[in-house]
């Protein structure tokens, strides 16, 4: 059965695959979400698992626009799309999509990543986010955004008019899964409890002057002197390293509002964490991805017709 | 055979048993090093294993003092001996062994840990490093010291006069073996690859203005940029790290001259940072701990007699 079907969009990152069917502005008509990230196709079978999970929709809607965003477009993916410097906008990477020909003929293209060198030299990359980014600004009227995206990698980035300026990315949430399971200091957390009061403790903790390297065997001192229990120090450590990264990436910033693309636990403790810190955050789902293919797909065609 | 052994020291850190039969003027007459550090220890078999070590000298010198410093002393340990909250010195930690009797009815005396809350209210501990320092002093001649211990937990420690005033413990050598052994950053080094200049950019690196938290990324998206190999991100990392540690260890320093108590390749690369922020490193060879021994066993036997 045919309907208003406008294209088919994917996000295929290192752990999971999403599909999507988007209708007129870009809602989802229907979203698929499979376990069968980039690390997990063997023999480089990319394509007969993107059939696997779209087939039906590529056989439904053949002349809609396909595109797909983030690891498929790795050199461990199933083509490399090179990166993008930043800044750049919607335009410019619809115009840098890389295309793969289907067994069928048919054409899917892969979006770019993104890369930014700071003021000191050191690079960045972004690979998926950025089409986040894109779908966010569509729901945002503001001429500068802030934008954080929670994750292992945690990127942060700036959005003037159009342009994607600059993004800086931290390594925080797996840095704190490596410390907490092959340090001293996870030795002492208990991976089964929480306690709000010491996260909120721990965000305090990050805002005095010492360094992180000192922090974090403080954190260890303070188990020896029972001011932090198997209980609590997990919690505790999460809030200083979740607060180390915002001190950084919003030091000296004068605005309030900050958005948050992301879901569940983890994207709540950066909420959490912006209240404290004195910020207005506000959470959009990842799903705004939608939006942000939505977006590639009309200018695709613009260009095209 | 009777010398002049004047005491027995020990010390009994998490991986190493050591102990020196002394001399007048703490000379080292013999060494023994046992890997029977005190987490290798099974059922407490403290004493059997340090009569195993030392049976014959007991025997031969049934009078003269015997004390033991480090991991012995922790609550895992032998039996344990308290935290001596700083400032402190060695008058302070001589009356404040803990002594042990063991079966043939002879005290031996353990050493008691340091402890330093700083101004911020964080705790910090030592173990076994207290006795090293207190050997160094007895070979330096100025009013104010700074004494690094590297180590995967590594000590700054600043003395005046004879007092220990403060120090800091640093977790930058636990830190890097685990983001090399279980982050994306460590799955892009060789573990035996060096690269002594990429050492010396990862020093300068840490000077920048950017968290760790960003920086720890940036070493990846370095890889992907082809500045850093599979060869050269591992002493990138580590001097990074370090440079990370002594950036905040010697903030504002008005002094040049710093000593550094330990031995091989971790203490070189700490030699290295130091040269390379400009300031004017020595090396001590931990064996300096039989100075800080001797003293402690003067100490006793001026306040016994």
């Amino acid at each position: 059965m045919k309907d208003d079907t406008v294209g088919i969009a994917c996000d295929w990152g290192t752990s999971n695959l999403r599909v999507y069917r988007l209708g007129p502005n870009a809602k989802i008509i229907e979203k698929r979400d499979f376990s069968a990230g980039i690390t997990a196709i063997k023999n480089r079978k990319f394509e007969d698992t993107f059939m696997k999970a779209t087939q039906d929709w590529l056989h439904e809607y053949a002349d809609v626009p396909i595109t797909i965003s983030g690891m498929a477009g790795s050199r461990q993916g199933w083509k490399e799309a090179p990166y993008l410097p930043c800044p750049t906008n919607v335009l410019t990477i619809a115009n840098n999509l890389t295309p793969i020909r289907l067994r069928s003929g048919r054409i899917v293209w892969l979006t770019p990543g993104l890369s930014y060198t700071n003021s000191d030299g050191l690079p960045d990359v972004m690979r998926g986010e950025e089409v986040q980014i894109l779908g966010a600004l569509s729901t945002i009227n503001s001429e500068k955004i802030t934008i954080c995206l929670p994750g292992s990698h945690s990127k942060w980035a700036t959005v003037v008019g159009e342009d994607v300026t600059e993004f800086n990315t931290y390594i925080t949430g797996e840095l704190f899964e490596a410390i907490k399971s092959h340090t001293i200091v996870g030795a002492m957390i208990d991976p089964n409890s929480w306690d709000e009061k010491a996260f909120i403790e721990g965000i305090e903790f990050s805002a005095s002057t010492n360094n992180i390297l000192n922090q974090l065997f403080a954190v260890r001192a303070k188990g020896l002197f029972n001011q932090l229990t198997t209980a609590t120090a997990g919690a505790f450590l999460s809030g200083l390293l979740i607060g180390h990264e915002l001190e950084a990436a919003l030091a000296g910033a004068r605005f309030r509002k900050v958005y948050l693309i992301g879901h569940g636990q983890l994207t709540n403790l950066y909420h959490t964490t912006l209240l404290e810190k004195g910020f207005d955050p506000k959470i959009l789902t990842p799903d705004i991805i939608a939006n942000g293919h939505f977006k590639l797909m009309k200018t695709i065609e613009r260009n095209v017709s």
